[in-house]
């Protein structure tokens, strides 16, 4: 039985099944405050394309032939640690297998009773507190200003939305399907959706669905997008960088828009962030989430995909767009 | 007698002679705490560029068959006004006109004893404000830390590299000569200079000078010099773009290297400015400015141009790059 998943090969351009490896590996039984958990969800995620990468950047990557980690909620089979029992929930940062034996200093309890198991992995987990930190850290979103999102239905960007709408802003997001901007409006509560896939001039799409103009940009995706966005924008502009996943798979960064003449014409403002800057303000986000979500303020969307050994599948279908919302695997 | 120049066209691309146009325009006399004055020092500076273009930008756009306008330093010849005497100078944003009535509450006295009277329009004016601003506000240095200025032999640029080595920075400059470079290091006291026209990879020079990457950069000129930079960035690098003189006379943004990927695995800022943003420190700036002055931490450079006539050639010159430090015209 195959019950682990390593890095085979450093992906050149898109990633491939073939970059994985599945392989067995003994779990080992617990001691010493270790305890023996199982994998019931795994987040799959954008940002884990740059860690299979050897590249520079604000994680290492990961080594090859060890496993890829991300965001794991597990069930807790037997215990040597006084605070956490058997059949507790526990969520982190952990290899992608079905059962192994972890020091559990770094994971969290979770309550299946207060939210599904799964949003501990979404919005109720590292991003719902991207998409708040992200927002409101750099964002700094003002009643009555204009949002802009871009790979809005997607994990992030559909609670981004969401969020813009709490504060009063008028939001608009970007996608890439007809389905996904109609779920933009009518489930996430967005003014405008546009369908980047059928539009020939992304600068007009969004001067036509943002007639003051661009004041925050959430921005998940770079590329053609990013361009229309940027020659929208109204002075001192927000544009908080998320992520780049029109580029990830690119085997040379792209040339695009210079930004330059923008930003200083308009003294705006472009920060790239990761949300484990904000980490002192973790407690707080979580609390706001969580009273949203409570009062129906909030809604979320999951990708469900079945089955250990579809993770590497369903990772490769989040650069396919095939999500909406977030993209869990149910082992 | 020719008095005053107007803006004749909108330039494509790069300004011309031909743009401007002398004419002569009734002084008048003072009343009502009017001045009459008489220009002496006029500044030229690459922001004007934009002002000559009727796109949307941070300040409106000049008018077609009006006087541009810019830093003048002037003396007054009459007065009405109880605060202004004859004999005194001032300084302000006002016509390029030989002689002009004005009502000048918009004007600061300057003393010609404390320091030559062209410095006002430079080190001790909005040059010096917007290099010191710029750079302390975005740019947030740290000593220790890496600086990298562009346009560094520039009036802005050769003043933002001497406050970072006051700032106990390892500062590293991009200029378009070899005097210039030479300058950079033996008048301002940068650590390295770089001559990007002799420079085959700007992404290896600046490796090369800034063995512990990039911390800051202040950025006057965009394109493939900031391209160069961006690639050599530090986790939570701060850029500050003052200008973009590489793509003011393009006639369209021209494409650039992508930099979201860059801000977003370095958790990096890029914000452009105008200095007028930063009104409220301008008086504990201009002290400190006053100072580092008069310790002679600071030096400057000044490339004088004689005539009122040779403004416009002086400004056109300004984008061959012909200036050293801060370009003035002596009227």
């Amino acid at each position: 039985m195959k019950n682990t998943i390593l890095l085979n090969s450093r992906p050149e351009g898109k990633p491939q099944e073939s970059d994985f490896k599945f392989v067995n590996q003994e779990v080992g039984t617990p001691s010493n405050n270790e305890i023996l958990i199982e994998s019931k969800y795994v987040s799959v995620d954008p940002y884990l394309r740059g860690r299979m990468s050897d590249a520079k950047s604000y994680v290492p990557p990961f080594k090859l032939n060890e496993p890829i980690t991300s965001g794991i909620v597990a069930e807790v089979l037997q215990s040597e640690n006084s605070y956490f029992k058997k059949g507790d929930f526990v969520t982190g940062n952990l290899p992608w297998k079905k059962q192994q034996v972890v020091n559990p200093e770094n994971l969290q309890k979770v309550d299946p009773e207060k939210a599904p198991l799964s949003t501990y992995l979404g919005i109720l987990g590292l991003t719902g507190l991207t998409a708040y930190l992200g927002l409101t850290e750099i964002g700094k979103p003002k009643k009555g200003e204009t949002l802009v999102v871009s790979g809005a239905a997607g994990a992030v960007g559909s609670v981004v939305g969401q969020i813009g709408k709490i504060l009063g802003l008028h939001v608009v997001g970007v996608a890439g399907s007809d389905e996904k901007v109609e779920m933009l409006t009518s489930k996430f509560g967005f003014d405008k959706g546009i369908n980047y896939k059928t539009t020939d001039n992304m600068a007009k799409a969004i001067a036509d669905a943002c007639p003051n103009g661009v004041d925050v940009y959430f921005d998940n995706v770079g590329g053609e997008i990013s361009d229309g966005v940027l020659v929208n924008i109204n002075k001192f502009a927000r544009i908080a960088i998320c992520g780049a996943i029109a580029v990830y798979n690119k085997t040379s960064i792209p040339k695009a828009l210079a930004v330059q003449p923008f930003l200083v014409k308009n003294s705006a403002l472009m920060q790239g962030f990761i949300v484990s800057n904000y980490q002192d303000k973790f407690g707080e986000a979580s609390k706001q989430l969580a009273q949203w979500l409570q009062e129906d303020k909030l809604v979320y969307e999951e990708t469900m995909v079945k089955g250990f050994e579809n993770i590497p599948q369903a990772f490769l279908d989040l650069f396919e767009g095939k999500n909406k919302g977030k993209m869990v695997v149910q082992v």
